[in-house]
């Protein structure tokens, strides 16, 4: 079990409200973000907020990420979960979020609409990783350091393993966690002090022109990060060259991903990357469609020694499980608000311990960094035992909209010691970004209404 | 070219109203429906019309199928579309849906929210196919045979082969096509004639009694059917039971498959299926998670010689390509509903005729048995040449609120001779389960206050 709560000044207080929020932010405006696939994103959150009458002030946060248009339609499917969630135990539903994560992926009608992917499998996420924003908040606790104290057993019984038991057992689960409780004081200590390594993205955007890629990748050597990403996939020639350039401002020693955004073909995908060897990247990502578990895995056998890596579109664990059977990917990307949140995402990390496969989490938009940290940061203390070869992503991007945003320092995520799941976007954030009658949007809408007079 | 429409009143007409409706059936409280992961569907239609300024009074119908709950999300997303839809040309969508169905597949943003699976692309498949309903309207065509009659180059220039062309290739695709195209007129003739073959469903769901169950059977034999399908996969002692009492009510020449609704996971799968082999099912249809391809491989292995059906919850083009490349099926069950449309199961049709794999649609709920028939009919006429070891599931359910409803007839679906994709609801049927304000909900509603009063 997980560190008791508080005890609540109510008898038994349960959720008494799901509000939920459009928010949207105008990134589009300024080309951060733009990649082969997505020309002009607005980062955008289907969010939620748990309420209950505990009387102890604690709300759980949650949402889905979105690139803009259909943020409504991901808020509407929040609010189609509604129903499940409201009226329950808020002991019961922190003290064993994978009841109502059953629950609400076993709704019979709704489950139609996926099942198990796409914007109702989302929004069961941003409702899960909701509740253990919740949970974590009342345990005083970090999400992080509650999943790695937390007893094996009851994390294994917070896993759902249908589908997956051809590749992993319950008891394999439970061996793994076992395992990972070996060491985990001295790995939390050296959590605490060094941090968990991240690598950036923010030099390689397709809109920057060479100047900027080469400052920001010079920035990101003197910061101290040990890898960068650039975005490729619009046009080889501009490709080969700009990955020379950023090969020459980091020199031969930082990692340089090459991330194509589904952008290919199989064969397509090989004789691009093939052509881009001679810089040395070090990871091609998301080289073709999410779905194509064989593709990955043939694209792997054409580009090797350059890894294959995939996953911030993968909808759930049966697609990872078989990018893992099929030996399709090096690197396993979780995302921490694509799949049924952090229960499904125990059952990714624990597939990649069991097939021994570095877990490289992808982030940036909006809040991805402040959740997926969380998780990568169990895996080290409690799974996988180990940072080799495991990077998170960071992008700079809209953190100042959180309470508590994350902290990149010399390279390294620093870990959070605030209770929860770092999910919280700040009063003002909401209040000026909700869509379309926030602050920003209303301004923007009168601006245009006086352009057009 | 499919043949020339006729020449609208007005210059351009363009298309004036993408008009949204949430219709639902209360089919939960009959039983009719139950399955091992459905025991309560309320079949539902998230359905849209297209409106022009043509004068002509024709209008575009498209749906996509759910089963309640959610319903409404699923309009939503529909209404998302909306922008992209709404003062295109009529002449230009409807000579070339190919090109819509790439605009909203590939709209940036709300491709975050798939890709191409779940709620999203469903909801553009029901915006395709209206697109279809309209062309053949104009055409004065019942939609299979619009397509059997289409110009070879232009079926492919409909078919979007992005992520495809490791398994087939837009030249392969045009010999497939072009092949077809010999004895097509014979083919269409018999067709007409005899129909196209169906299989019945009604004995079979979990909620009927043995009584029940024997004499549907028995009238399933009586009515022309060479196969009928039961629902497994709560009770194995039950499944054999029931299994062996159809067996006696049919004979042993008449096929009986069974769907299992992704109930278990490989091994389950395989265990379940060998117990019921001494009954001699022709295929079990849905083993397991409908994303897991290499789990229906190893399924099918380990069942053999019963045959593995899937695809009615298969999301998208991708997925086939797999299930075929991975030998992981022997029947390909397309959804005219569940993808991007008509444009997407084209090319899961010529995937299907590249591996020689037979197509059994999927249908039943509401309208599907409507819409599946033309791209059944069309596949005969003018690529896979054949029906043999090819049926088109059939229910008898709520066909009448259809303008031009499935005939079923000697166990062969007859062919449609009216203009369109047969996907238009009766006006009635819009206005008394329009939820939640249709006549019949409203009445409910009242009802339900009286009691509580």
């Amino acid at each position: 079990m997980p560190p008791a709560p508080p005890s609540p000044p109510s008898g038994n207080p349960v959720i008494t409200a799901v509000d939920t929020y459009d928010i949207r932010f105008p990134t589009s405006r300024r080309l951060a973000g733009s990649d082969a696939m997505n020309p002009d994103p607005d980062y955008s959150a289907a969010y939620l907020v748990l309420r209950t009458d505990a009387g102890d002030g604690l709300e759980g946060h949650g949402f889905a990420f979105t690139i803009g248009r259909g943020n409504d339609v991901q808020v509407a499917a929040i609010e189609a979960l509604r129903p499940h969630v409201v009226g329950r135990s808020v002991e019961e539903v922190c003290g064993d979020p994978g009841t109502l994560s059953r629950v609400l992926v076993g709704d019979s009608q709704l489950r139609w609409l996926g099942p198990e992917k796409g914007v109702m499998h989302m929004a069961i996420g941003a409702v899960v990783n909701a509740v253990w924003d919740l949970a974590a908040k009342r345990a005083g606790e970090p999400l992080w350091r509650l999943l790695a104290h937390a007893d094996p057993e009851w994390l294994v019984s917070q896993v759902d393993f249908r589908y997956l038991t051809d590749a992993l057992t319950p008891e394999e689960a439970l061996e793994l966690l076992r395992r990972g409780k070996d060491g985990a004081d001295t790995r939390e200590a050296a959590l605490r002090e060094r941090g968990y390594p991240a690598y950036t993205t923010s030099p390689g955007w397709l809109g920057y022109s060479d100047e900027k890629l080469t400052r920001l990748a010079e920035q990101a050597v003197a910061d101290g990060f040990s890898q960068i990403k650039l975005k490729v996939g619009a046009d080889l020639d501009e490709d080969v060259r700009r990955l020379r350039l950023a090969r020459q401002a980091v020199g031969p020693d930082v990692r340089i991903a090459v991330d194509a955004n589904q952008r290919w073909g199989v064969a397509e995908a090989i004789t691009w990357t093939r052509a881009l060897a001679d810089s040395d990247p070090y990871w091609i990502e998301e080289p073709t469609s999410p779905d194509d578990i064989l593709g990955h895995a043939a694209v792997r056998r054409g580009v090797a020694p350059v890894k294959v890596a995939t996953g911030e579109h993968v909808h759930n664990r049966v697609v990872f499980k078989q990018l893992l059977q099929a030996g399709a990917v090096d690197v396993v990307q979780i995302d921490a608000a694509r799949v049924g949140g952090v229960n499904e995402n125990l059952a990714i990390l624990l597939l990649a311990a069991k097939f021994g496969v570095p877990v490289c989490p992808h982030a940036g938009g909006v809040g991805l960094c402040e959740l997926v940290q969380h998780l990568s940061m169990f895996d080290y203390v409690a799974l996988s035992g180990t940072t080799r070869n495991r990077v998170i992503e960071y992008v700079d991007h809209l953190h100042e909209h959180f309470v508590t945003p994350v902290l990149v320092r010399g390279g390294h995520y620093t870990a959070p010691t605030a209770p929860g799941f770092s999910a919280q976007l700040r009063a003002e954030a909401i209040a000026e970004h909700s869509y379309p009658d926030g602050t920003f949007w209303a301004a923007e809408r009168a601006a245009r209404a006086e352009e057009a007079a």
